[in-house]
């Protein structure tokens, strides 16, 4: 992998990523020149015992731009620059311009509730130059790349005194509220690890104390015995319905053997989850013959600098849609409760995925 | 209050509730008379350590009632029976047709998570026989009669050694996946105390135990000190945008001394709570001049039998837009990492509420 570290002229961070290397004359744009002014806030809910982050932004100077322009693309048109320049690259990562945690941030305003400056980091990540692809017509090299991506964000933004915890995520479609269908990610960067990872790496860890294996690690044993739910298995790497899936369509997909995060992936493993990703979105994008929107999002261990023998990287995905026509409103006993309710069984779910037929080399376009 | 109960020709309870005395030749209807099937089951989900809920309801006999059919309403046509009978009634509670709990659940299916029977209930309740009403349009009589009727549900769903917890809520709004636009809430009756009201309930009872004072409670003063985010004020009652505000719009509405359920209510703290959720209600409604949608939930103590001093019944409002045409959605963040970030800080939200006049006396209606 090669990357190559720009600076926009609005001073937001841009790096390019490659599988070739990288031409050294490339100038970062950036849709405005005014410098990001971003200072968000945590505040603490007493009730939740839980951060929330607030950041208001200043609009900038009017843009008006042609209706074709995808601030995704790379800029063709120089008097309307996009986030990304012209050139040879793979994966794109910068800086995001409305940023809900910023590393600077200081002086949170006073309030009822304790207040810390959010300072945290948000990061967009272009998934490729292609803005009619999707994860699912990535080729497998390409895939691995991410995973190579996303381990290089973690790593760095992880060695920062401030950050805790890095979460890479996909929200996909317009039905997760997206409004840029060029493909791309982000990552978020805690302060403090978040309490849906915290709650998860919790009962990771008595689990490990109490048996010295992994909680994710047994399950998929059990997912592999029972055979029921699986969506892709190979030597290293697997996907599957989980047994306790909350959303109807939801899939889990990790290393057969536990990692801690993605630097420390194999070369083996990274392949396996490479076909596993590709597989899986190519059944979402071929059940129902049109992209399938989902929350894909990676799970990892704190980078708080200690050892986490329980943690297992894997991936979540919950898809918004319950049928072709029905979403899974999230409502009265998920929000409130916090207890999911399903009308479906995660086998019959499973069922539908493991029929749709896919050539894991092919490639779905123009859906 | 008045109450009558009825059994239904499909099996499930109705009960009719009225601040005059009831008919007793009432006799109550179903839209099928087949018996209801229903047996849900829990599987724990080991990652996150909560139970999800699984039921999947055998398709009845096909039912095509005429264009304006409304479940919800009281029977006009017997060719086409509803859920209520003709007859002097103020609201009504049955049993869900399609229930994610059932009391009578039993033999769940093995799986390689742990599973139970759903031991739980679901019922439904028709605010009033008005299809065009909303909360806000009910009289300030009919909300505290509400409230009474949640106290009574509260009471006899608690009773059931079963149930942990009893949640009152309304969805509102096509946004929040509702398809009958007739007044009504739900009630889920939890055979375990849910995660979320389990987490708050920890986070006051740790306070309790350290001031032997609640934790809302406290709260509640400092809202009143910092008078910045108040919606309703009166002796008694108190609504407001908390300072920790996940969602934009989110406003919590409570006695402001603290009561464990709703059975518990004084009849000054029933008298001010029903002006508070009448006068949220019509801002709500009022703020864009339409039905505004929003998740209200009802927290109150766990009817475990035990004494919860730490518990102080309240609302929460979830409402899901941020601004008059944007939704928020729920992505990466809140859904996979469980930090919130708003783009608004709930002073400049409450504002917008504040400014909205009303006359609370007044009923919005033909919205």
């Amino acid at each position: 992998m090669y990357s190559y570290k720009l600076l926009k002229p609005d001073g937001r961070k841009l790096t390019l990523y490659s599988r070739n290397p990288i031409a050294d004359d490339i100038i970062a744009p950036s849709p405005s020149k005014e410098p990001v002014v971003a200072n968000p806030h945590l505040r603490w809910h007493p009730l939740r015992g839980e951060w929330v982050a607030y950041a208001s932004h200043r609009q900038g100077r009017t843009f008006m731009p042609p209706a074709e322009y995808n601030p995704l693309a790379p800029t063709s048109d120089p008097n309307f620059p996009t986030e990304l320049p012209q050139g040879k690259y793979d994966v794109a990562v910068f800086d995001n311009r409305f940023p809900s945690m910023y590393l600077e941030a200081h002086d949170p305003p006073v309030s009822i509730v304790d207040t810390l400056p959010a300072n945290g980091a948000c990061e967009v990540v272009v998934f490729t130059q292609d803005p009619q692809a999707f994860v699912s017509s990535l080729s497998l090299e390409h895939i691995e790349l991410l995973f190579q991506v996303w381990g290089d964000r973690t790593s760095i933004l992880g060695e920062h005194p401030n950050i805790q915890y890095v979460l890479p995520f996909e929200n996909k479609g317009v039905e997760m509220g997206v409004t840029l269908s060029h493909p791309h990610g982000q990552i978020y960067a805690y302060p403090f690890v978040p309490p849906v990872p915290a709650r998860m790496l919790d009962m990771q860890q008595v689990y490990y104390q109490e048996n010295q294996r992994g909680l994710l690690q047994d399950l998929i044993q059990k997912e592999i015995a029972d055979d029921k739910r699986i969506i892709y298995q190979d030597e290293y790497a697997i996907a599957f319905v989980p047994a306790c899936a909350r959303y109807p369509y939801e899939v889990w997909l990790a290393p057969i053997e536990p990692v801690a995060t993605f630097m420390d992936l194999t070369e083996n493993q990274r392949v396996g989850l490479a076909r596993a990703l590709k597989t899986v979105t190519l059944k979402y994008d071929g059940l129902w013959n049109r992209p399938f929107p989902y929350l894909m999002a990676w799970f990892q261990a704190p980078t708080d600098g200690k050892l986490h023998p329980e943690a297992h990287l894997h991936a979540q995905f919950y898809p918004p849609y319950r049928t072709s026509d029905r979403l899974k409103y999230l409502a009265g006993t998920e929000l409130a409760a916090g207890m999911f309710a399903n009308d479906a069984l995660p086998e019959e779910k499973a069922k539908d995925l493991q029929a749709v037929a896919i050539n894991l080399e092919g490639q779905i376009k123009n859906l």
